[in-house]
């Protein structure tokens, strides 16, 4: 008889792209988050947590960067009794489910809606190194205001919470646009053919990777780029392309400066007037309120999003420099950004509501915050209790049990007592700063053993002998001690 | 010619059985959290955050709980390359992740492992009033203990969480009972066949709602419920039912006479008698610790979960009285649940682990702190900086500045400012406590006008004209006032 066949064990790993998070990753996460939650609350943004889920009608299935039209989100269909359900998906980002609340809400809420939204979206992609499906948003948006004192408020919003989380003022900037002067320019420069038009928008977004040259050729007749590939240009004379990259390299000494050169290259455009002029009153609300240029900056060379926006476009970018995978040194380059968009709420109502907001890249900005030193390094793990021996479990549940109430992290050894090593062996894996040992000799005497982990750690790898014995990193003390000794010995190493 | 079709508008609604958090519901929630997370972390557990998206092959399909096998999961199939992909699925909780981060990680993992984490699951059940398809969940697991003490210790902490989120000592109750103790019970009546002892298992599960009389019932000839239905019996004559209704009934005086009831209920049982030693255990260490029975009590008539669980079973629930939507009076009943369960990890690799943990029902729990005043109750909006004058925007954002430096939450208004009124009325949505208000008038003689809306609200309402008079609810100061005046207000008012 053949034997029965075995279920395969199922394979103990997240699925492709996802990751978990552990111990301080965590908490350093959720620290940040909650620094950045107060700045936003004192600008007067109210929390919002919509639901993981939507449905695909009220998501639209797609992602609205023209860089990436065709990545998708995670969805399925509901399945009814008439097996023909609503189709749901996981949000993949925070501002299509801000559309949807504020069209679902909108009579409750007040208008204008500041709201700032922190968690997890989800992407369809494919994988990469460092690049996840499920990665945290945290979002600041005002709907309904259209002045663009809106606009500036979240500027300086974004330039208090980079230094209240922990980057100095001088390591970052927050850089300002406006896809306004760009559509004047591309008036002035008689584009009206919508294709065209695209073209150069596409363009402009490489302006960041190929710079003031490379964007001259492919406006012109194209460029081989570093792989050898011919790229084809758009197909514009040097005159026609001259407004765009007078527009891009407009940036002066000082906002004034910027400014002028921007009304140069929007010629006789009314709408590009009126994007310079939105650049002119932002910048004059944020010098009245204390951020000069050293923190937020007009800046014409800002093109991401430009595409997407319809207004003020900002970026926030660290200025520091690090060192990338291969050991060059380069700028930690951009945490943040943000704009004002139409059409948020009209998808659903037909009313065209403006918004104006932002996001932060958390992950980056952890990481910016780990390269600076500003989280991580050596975490300490609890004091661990040991357990000499197994029926005095009451014991050591009572030492841990002060130490708590002491406020003191600490934990009783859970594991098989058997072999004490392996009770030292845990407390180094937990990074313990102290462990607490009381045998049944030692409770006779009515003392316990305190070990100075860190210290014994430091004598082990550098102590000459008579160091070893002058500085002994394992104390008795009485047992009504345990928590005034554990203390001190917790102070001295810190 | 036929006018095109337009696509219909998408309907702004969250997916049935979905819904939306806004303001305090997430800082509130956040609040408890992190104050949870402070004691976890006390007890030396370790956050975790795993991904949302789990392989179904991991996960196993369903729910664990006996009482909902058929409950699902929302799940969908990868599409790769070939169109035959993996299918994935959210998580319906946190310890089918556990296991399988447990066994994915278990060479970095410290062992034992305690840790915990808090997030969102999701069910795919037909939702209902109250009763939402994505809610929060709160875990601490100990895995890889098989001691008892990691027990005791779980209940220990959920003894002091319910303290430090606000639940005063005697308005709640830890009740342990032991999945072995029903065993051994089971085992002295000589009931072998699977089926029946499923049946009796099911039957206890009902104690809480049917009591003493409704189980001895339904293990014998059945029982007519409350909605007129014959529900059958298990079928067990009164003799073979005496031992399970002396379990369900074995509380005693104290822990002593308790186990003592216990020890008779089991007869000759040896896994019997050593689920009695273990809550023997349980209660001594926690007695050694100073959890006497008001807190942490040895409770026989504990039921819930037992099916699942291996080994001790926890509950805490709340003992003070509320009224339900009926207006009758009624226990506010469960918060939180646990206990020890074998083979978490075996599933994956042949391995067993044992691992014991609680869940905290985070929106019950919430719940509870409203009931109790410790969270809720009116909310005090930002400072609203009226707009008198547009042309000023900049005069305005650089009160909020000044304010928001010095600490104070507060706003320009952003809306259309034609109409003064609607400002006020927006600050009246926002709870705002005061308004300031500085006209072109103001502006020159350099004071401003600070309105106590508080104080202004209560005046409307009580006030005499004498009183009106008296106690005027609007100021005027000097600018350079502004933050102290401001501030002295809100002090008042709080």
């Amino acid at each position: 008889m053949a034997k029965p066949k075995k279920t395969p064990r199922p394979k103990a790993e997240t699925p492709k792209g996802f990751r978990d998070y552990f111990g301080t990753e965590v908490t350093e996460r959720a620290d940040m988050l909650g620094k950045i939650a107060q700045v936003y609350h004192r600008y007067g943004f109210e929390a919002l947590e919509s639901s993981a889920v939507e449905t695909v009608e009220a998501l639209g299935k797609f992602l609205p960067d023209v860089d990436r039209p065709n990545e998708g989100v995670f969805a399925w269909q509901e399945s009814d009794d008439d097996g023909n359900g609503d189709w749901l998906a996981l949000r993949y980002d925070l501002t299509a489910p801000l559309a949807r609340v504020y069209a679902q809400h909108q009579n409750d809420l007040p208008k204008p809606y500041r709201r700032y939204a922190m968690g997890p979206v989800w992407r369809n992609e494919k994988p990469g190194p460092g690049r996840f499906r499920q990665f945290y948003q945290c979002d600041a948006d005002t709907v309904g205001a259209p002045s663009v004192a809106a606009d500036a408020e979240i500027c300086a919003m974004l330039s208090d919470t980079l230094e209240v989380v922990g980057i100095p003022r001088g390591d970052y900037l927050v850089r300002v646009n406006n896809r306004k002067v760009l559509n004047g320019v591309l008036e002035t420069m008689g584009l009206t053919d919508d294709a065209q038009r695209d073209d150069v928008l596409r363009t402009i977004d490489k302006f960041d990777k190929v710079g003031e040259s490379g964007v001259r050729e492919l406006l012109g007749k194209g460029r081989l780029d570093a792989s050898g590939a011919y790229i084809d240009g758009v197909g514009l004379s040097d005159d026609q392309a001259a407004p765009v990259l007078a527009f891009l390299t407009s940036g002066g000494k000082d906002a004034a400066e910027t400014l002028s050169n921007l009304r140069a290259a929007i010629g006789r455009s009314a709408v590009g007037a009126e994007g310079v002029d939105e650049l002119e009153t932002i910048a004059t609300l944020l010098d009245a309120q204390g951020y000069a240029d050293d923190r937020i900056l007009i800046d014409p060379s800002v093109v991401r999003g430009l595409g997407y926006y319809t207004g003020p476009v900002f970026e926030a970018e660290l200025t520091f420099e690090i060192f990338d995978e291969k050991g060059r040194k380069r700028q930690f380059g951009s945490v943040s950004g943000g704009g004002r968009y139409d059409d948020l709420v009209k998808r659903f109502t037909g009313q065209s509501v403006p918004a104006t907001g932002v996001s932060i890249g958390v992950d980056r900005l952890l990481a910016a915050l780990r390269e600076k030193g500003r989280v991580g390094g050596q975490v300490t793990g609890p004091v661990v209790v040991t357990v000499m021996d197994r029926d005095r479990m009451a014991d050591y549940q009572t030492m841990v049990a002060e130490l708590r109430n002491a406020g003191i992290r600490s934990e009783v050894y859970l594991g098989n007592p058997k072999n004490f090593g392996n009770q030292l062996k845990y407390a180094d894996k937990r990074n313990s700063p102290v462990a607490i040992i009381e045998g049944g000799e030692e409770k006779e005497r009515g003392v316990i053993q305190i070990k100075d982990l860190i210290l014994g750690a430091k004598i082990a790898e550098n102590a000459t002998l008579e160091e070893w014995k002058e500085r002994p990193s394992q104390f008795e003390v009485p047992r009504s001690e345990l928590v005034a000794k554990v203390r001190e010995i917790l102070d001295s190493q810190s």
